[in-house]
């Protein structure tokens, strides 16, 4: 953090000098609210009232505007209406205040006018040297030292415990509501930011300045959007590093919550694929339910990603445990029997467990000393990396027996507690502890589910040069041109792809037809940029079987064409040889207007579409990531050896995967998108082929 | 209810006399508990322990046994380990005690021996007269009157809050969760029961009794398998005509989950697919999420399931909306924009909403009189059928603005309400109230999908009795043998289902194979039932052209199947119509060990299967509910006009599926298993057509 950036910081996080900019003496009013807040949650700095009507403000010395104050200004909370809040920026740039925080609406989220004006706003605070939060912003809370900068009614009025949790929410109302239920859970917050429209300051940003804050342990983001991918991936990776955690709840799952998020969509991936594809990769934990957000942080404090996920569970009551187990294994969360070892050693105290996945003590377990002694070995054990405890109505009369020994466990373990019963006092001796205390079954299941999907981010693969250079002269060779099908396989051929074998037959050309050097049985299809659906122009034959036919297909090919499409260009007829794999993929490569590049295979034909059966990942990947992504795409059973079917050629297959996710790597950002569609998967050993395939070049190029 | 049912109703629920057999006079023994929980809560008829070695037990004067009690008892709780059980019931036989309820364990649930064990005592019992709860039960909890009659320790422990759920749990370690959770989210119950292992009385006989109890509005299930279909199907259709709810929690929607249930799976419909085609069938909401269980019953008070399911949602927080709307979304829950009259009205009182799916009022709503006026438009307007009003940090600090008008606002449509904050007191105020309050946006969207595929359970249709007659025709003529895929076809055929012409050509045909009725081009087939693999077999080929190629095929299967299955007996060789539709479908029919006969349809091919892509029903079904299966198969969107594909006789396909249920009708169940695969879906107008298929009798015929 430069020097610029932590006067910033510390104007956000710990500002002596805050003016209030619009702050009004009538107590109804939201501006009247953020100094009652400061002062009621014991902020001990100078709070300067900006308004041009009063003296005084609740017995602050108020002035008529920010040139006025005597005092070198921190913070600069702006609650003027929109029109307004130039010439307040204009003032802070005068008076050289390093951030201000602007709470008016009106801007980008009010369409494009809104937009433009924020723009303007944000081009001229660069220029003088301010940083801005929002606008469309509520404020900011920080608890050491206290600082409780905000126009919310919930911050005002709550209890706020201190703590490891920071968050930042671009959902300005859901600020409160995110505070009051981490606090209802037993959790203590550092710093809590409502982000705004992050015309300036971004949830990337934010989030990379809080891994270098000593109060904060783990960034939860409460997110729309993704605004600064990069900002925000460089942040999560290097919070992985210093043993922190960033879980993101984030809206947009459904095609109705898209909406509302008013986010794009991506053509084929879904923006839900795309964001856990993001997340994923920068070691970013994704959870489904909202409580989550403040119980599973407890299960992560201060470690890093497992390498393996395996999850021990241990009840007194098998069906308060089922209600658990029973989730876990919808998600594919591993939930192994405990090692012969630990069955011994047990038995060697008289304490015998059933030889199953669900170490189900039965009544019999509710005892302290038969449930320390069956959690001790498993902790102990390495057959598993997490152990899941659970517990019956014991729990919540008698939470020593189990919770006693959680809390003397060893903490190298994931430790993670589910009480069947209603049992808020089991659940706050747990609070603040390095064991995970879950209200719910389903947040229980949630949080084991992340923490098991959470990776160790994998260094970027380094750019393939010479392939990118021979992608860039096949472009440049284009001269401004739109790449055709030959075109483009001309690229997926640089980048290593193997394609299927083809000749050109020209306007011009007659005899060569003949000649041709790719055996038959071909297919003949038009040659055109400006024909995306070569089939529905009748400008595709299949399965020609000799010379004649050839002629013949050539023939019809230009008439339905020049019938159908007389404005397009033509390139000529693409004779290309008959391929046949034991299954079609679509392997495609794009820049996705939130996460930026990222590589989808899916399996080929109307079905698969259907079943949107696709694994997304951030470009570029490795091959390790490419092998993952085929395990992950369900229809690849047929080459996975499925019933029998004979195995495809699954390395060829990662080996193209990582290939044109290598598009990503291009610093010049020559294509925008590639489709491969088919790919074909030949046998083990025989590779893979491209029979069709399209690259759109970038709109600068 | 018949006298003796009443008698046992009466024994369970409201006992005056309780016979505590193997009660201790050891505080710390759980069989010293039923006597302190009963007193506790305050029951106010007599206890008589059972036990040799005292007199006087806590105070009441104790017997050596059943025998020597002299009051009528009206309920036996069997504590003695299970090699004394047997005499307790004969003791209960001689002196007509109507219900014993037993608590040990190491009856069925331990084995084959435990089995054996338990049908003699209960066979013994039912010679006898007397009923019996469990084994392997933890007791039964009633309010009004009081009658805690339970070994657990929760329900001694608890404050136990009289309402309207009544609970059956086949847990008994998790009777005490169950309660204790409800308790904690601010319900009251009627009666709990631990049901043990249903050896005699079962959830259905129970949930029938409970639906004619007046202190009884909501039965919340909790299930680990369905042991009585019958019964419980015909309770809870009985619930649905006296507006009263059947609520089930299911385990078993994982395979892990399904294992720690020991139930049955499958073999193409998972248990979780059958398990909510049967809830769906009856009447009965299945809820996802444990709290939902509490939580839901408000929303649905006295309704009966609605016709639609539009579903308008207004917020002061558009970030806490989201939390719901976007599972909504993502769950097919349909969210309505307001009317234009709804929108007119207010507008006309000041108040402008947006034009979109989420009433988001933001901040500006958080004031009673607006929340309120637009909650009652919302309520009164019939462009929806459930309102969710959902409410921001206000509902932590000033419940009054939401919770107020919601308690004021009409009883006629289903309200639900969500808080973004931890609002425990909003909360509390909506309990026992007709709006039910959600904790969690995740329960508020389990609970609203739950609502919303809620049904009038259909009239089972009437069985087809010429069709029937024709199948039992068909198998009669067969003398014994297994049908092979002819005998199938007539079957089907029977069924009305349209088959693809066929002939067969036995061993010693030779010359009729010129003199075919068929067109071809055909396929041949080995026709024999001990060949299940005929393609495996070499025993299929395809697209003969002519007579001479028939020929040649007809001798290479017959040498193909002699060589790989010399046993088989070989019915001939079956020469067929090549057929070809839009799409392959699997059409089948089963009884399910849990919940008897379903009729499952599919798509056809390795795909469909990998993407477990089937829709199922419990058979038989009307035309109306076979159309709804055809909407739920994704892959069936290539005949239903998908991309611009031609339309499928998707009418002819219901048709099928209604006659292929119809099996169920057989009261003779003379057919076990039948599947037809592929079934072709022809072009609209031109039906569907089997061209293989095989139907398993019944083991006894």
């Amino acid at each position: 953090m430069n020097e610029q950036d932590r006067r910033v910081f510390e104007g956000l996080f710990s500002p002596r000098v805050i003016a209030l900019v619009g702050a009004s003496s009538d107590e109804k009013k939201h501006t009247s609210r953020p100094q009652r807040s400061l002062r009621r949650h014991g902020y001990d700095g100078k709070i300067v009232p900006i308004n041009p009507k009063r003296d005084e403000i609740f017995g602050d010395r108020a002035y008529p505007s920010l040139l006025d104050v005597p005092e070198t200004v921190d913070h600069a909370f702006i609650m003027v209406p929109a029109a307004a809040v130039t010439e307040s920026i204009e003032q802070c740039i005068e008076r050289q205040i390093p951030v201000a925080t602007i709470y008016a609406d009106g801007f980008a989220e009010a369409g494009p006018e809104g937009l433009r004006r924020q723009e303007e706003l944000v081009a001229r605070a660069r220029e003088g040297g301010v940083r801005i939060l929002g606008p469309n912003c509520s404020g900011v809370l920080s608890t050491r030292p206290s600082s409780a900068l905000s126009v919310n009614a919930a911050i005002e009025q709550l209890e706020i415990r201190p703590g490891p949790l920071a968050v930042i929410s671009q959902s300005g109302s859901m600020t409160g509501g995110l505070l009051s239920r981490g606090l209802g859970r037993g959790v203590g917050f550092s710093k809590v930011v409502s982000i705004g429209n992050e015309s300036d300051l971004t949830v990337g940003e934010l989030t990379d300045w809080l891994v270098d804050d000593p109060e904060t342990e783990t960034i939860l983001l409460f997110l729309e959007t993704i605004r600064d991918a990069p900002r925000l991936a460089s942040a999560a990776r290097r919070a992985v590093e210093a043993g922190k955690q960033v879980i993101a709840y984030k809206l947009g799952r459904s095609d109705v919550g898209r909406r509302l998020a008013a986010s794009h969509t991506g053509a084929m991936a879904g923006s839900a694929e795309v964001g856990d594809a993001f997340f994923r990769a920068h070691g970013i934990l994704r959870v489904d339910n909202l409580e989550t957000m403040f119980e599973l942080p407890s299960l992560l404090a201060g470690k890093r990603p497992a390498k393996q996920h395996r999850v021990a569970v241990m009840s007194t009551t098998g069906g308060g445990a089922a209600t658990v187990v029973d989730r876990l294994g919808s998600m594919d969360v591993e939930v192994v029997t405990p090692s012969t070892a630990v069955v011994d050693i047990l038995a060697e105290k008289g304490i015998d467990i059933p030889r199953g996945p669900l170490t189900d003590l039965t009544h019999a377990g509710t005892r302290a000393d038969v449930y320390g002694a069956v959690l001790d070995e498993l902790v102990a054990s390495d057959h598993c990396d997490l152990v899941l405890a659970i517990a019956g109505s014991s729990a919540q009369f008698q939470p020593q027996i189990s919770v006693g020994p959680l809390l003397r466990a060893s903490h190298g373990k994931a430790l993670a507690a589910f009480f069947a019963p209603h049992a808020p006092e089991a659940l706050e001796q747990l609070s603040g502890t390095h064991v995970a205390g879950f209200r719910t079954p389903e947040s229980c299941a949630d949080a084991i589910r992340a923490w098991s999907q959470w990776r160790q981010p994998a260094e970027a693969p380094s750019p393939n040069s010479a392939a990118l250079a021979m992608v860039a002269d096949t472009i440049s060779g284009l001269n401004g041109r739109r790449p055709n099908e030959r075109d483009s396989a001309a690229i997926f051929a640089a980048l290593d792809i193997p394609t299927a074998a083809s000749v050109v037959v020209r306007e011009t050309d007659d005899a060569p037809i003949s000649a041709m050097e790719i055996e038959f049985p071909v297919v003949a299809k038009i040659l055109s940029a400006d024909i995306p659906h070569k089939t529905d122009a009748g400008g595709v034959v299949l399965g020609i079987r000799d010379a004649a036919e050839l002629a013949e297909a050539v023939k019809s090919i230009r008439e339905n064409v020049a019938k159908r499409h007389p404005e397009a260009k033509i390139d000529g007829v693409l004779v290309q040889k008959m391929e046949s794999g034991l299954a079609e993929v679509i392997l495609g490569f794009r820049c996705d207007p939130e996460v930026g590049p990222v590589v989808v295979l899916g399996v080929g034909g109307v079905l698969a579409e259907i079943y949107k059966d696709i694994a997304v990942r951030v470009a570029p990947v490795g091959l390790d990531e490419a092998r993952s992504m085929i395990d992950e795409v369900k229809g690849l059973a047929v080459v996975r050896g499925y019933r029998g079917l004979p195995l495809g050629d699954t390395e060829a297959l990662a080996q193209a995967v990582v290939a044109i996710s290598q598009l990503a790597n291009d610093r010049e950002a020559l294509i925008s998108e590639a489709e491969i569609n088919p790919l074909l998967v030949l046998p083990e050993g025989a590779g893979v082929v491209a029979v069709d395939g399209l690259v759109i070049g970038s709109p600068e190029q």
